[in-house]
């Protein structure tokens, strides 16, 4: 059993209204050295795979074809061996 | 300048409908061997701050008082060097 951690992010030249809204807020709060605010998509999913290979091109391929946004998304995953 | 990279996920006891829907389309797609999807947020924000130990605090403070709702999600996060 594996554990893939995917992360999602919008591409850096894509405009991050929900990333403004968490800055505003926090300067609000008084944190005005905070900048750059990007807000993604944490997923995690249990692979039952033969393999580390296997399991990373499963993950690939459900980024691919359901979780991220082609488009306007990067996405990256790592892999970790365990759970039940 | 730090970059701080923060993940929120909903603690393990509280039902996650949002992953139980993605669960349902992977395996829709084919991929009956995905379970126990969680989905969280993923932030990143730029911090500037003197050194690791104030970068730091400031992360802590902002997933407690804003990015993280402590009742029903868990936080964590890791800070890096860099950025200009």
């Amino acid at each position: 059993m594996y554990i893939a951690k995917i992360l999602t992010t919008l591409r850096k030249t894509i405009l991050d209204p929900q990333g403004k809204a968490v800055e505003n807020s926090l300067k609000s709060l008084g944190y005005d050295n905070i900048t750059d605010t990007r807000i993604g998509k944490y997923i995690e999913l249990k692979i039952d795979a033969k393999s580390r290979a296997e399991a990373e091109k499963t993950a690939e391929e459900a980024c691919k074809k359901l979780l991220a946004n082609p488009v306007m998304e990067d996405y990256s995953f790592e892999i970790i061996e365990g759970g039940e």
